[in-house]
């Protein structure tokens, strides 16, 4: 992740919960067009891409986060100022495997399902916020950062915290960041 | 509009670009899903409309907005309390005709557009922002005021300005209005 050029003047906030609500409408939506979860989440992921990498530019303007040399540091930055600054929220970060390329963002609150107490009857694997997930992939590949990301854990199944995995496939640019570490 | 018991500790807020990014998927979708703006149209207003019931509560407690006493009143608030609040801006309001029902809310500047050159190929009946409308409806609607609300301007149509029009119905309760002038 390179340094901007330049830091916006504005930090542009509005209200969180027009948005939850909204992301709700989207998702009851998807629900309505797609009969299968796995089609609603693949849907959801797809979007989620499209606006991450759009979300990234605007991120690294404003966020002026500087080059990163590691996993591990990309990881963090997502955490610690991606989600601060979009959501609001500093998930928690595990590494998962000896590699460095596994890790584990642990969300205690997550605001977009403020308004919901459970899945959509019938929805069981229902992903509900795998938009998330792509928003994470999509803003990863914009800076040559391919990875796998999905929930690992989930709320809103039954589990005790809510756990998105990040897994970041081996590329050609790993030799680059091992060098720098 | 009562007077809430409480209010909010908190004010949350989360950045912008993640809201109007999120519309513009759920937008997309809907024209994926239906063929005629038409229809687009009216489940965006449908849609809203039900986050406007919700949103209400929170907008009444946290704004602490007093009783109103005529309909002039309610528009500034929607304009000067609710849009600031919710979307971080401020449309200026005009009374439209002499029985002081019907508004209009001018917006110099629309951040669910910000992403958006122009309408979709094709779609140039599209009122992108009807979500808006569903909602302010919505709201009036739980503090049992009946409203017309629709896009009298867009400039994503080639207007000059983006009009909002608010036309309260007449109802009962407006002889209690009338008489608290």
């Amino acid at each position: 992740m390179s340094r901007p050029a330049h830091r916006r003047p504005e930090y542009h906030k509005i209200n969180k919960d027009l948005f939850v609500l909204t992301y709700g409408a989207l998702v009851a939506q998807l629900c309505k067009d797609y009969e299968k979860d796995e089609d609603v989440n693949q849907y959801l992921d797809k979007m989620g891409y499209g606006i991450g990498t759009r979300l990234v530019e605007d991120f690294l303007a404003r966020s002026c986060v500087g080059r990163c040399h590691s996993y591990s540091e990309i990881t963090d930055i997502i955490a610690q100022v991606a989600f601060k600054m979009y959501l609001g929220i500093t998930p928690s970060v595990t590494c998962n495997n000896s590699s460095r390329n596994e890790f584990s963002l642990i969300l205690d609150k997550n605001p977009l399902v403020e308004f919901v107490e459970e899945l959509p009857a019938g929805r069981s694997s229902l992903c509900y916020c795998n938009l998330l997930c792509g928003i994470i992939r999509g803003a990863l590949e914009m800076v040559h950062l391919a990875a796998d990301v999905t929930f690992l854990q989930d709320r809103l199944k039954g589990d005790s915290v809510t756990e998105i995995g990040i897994t970041f496939l081996k590329k050609r640019d790993e030799k680059k960041y091992r060098r720098k570490k």
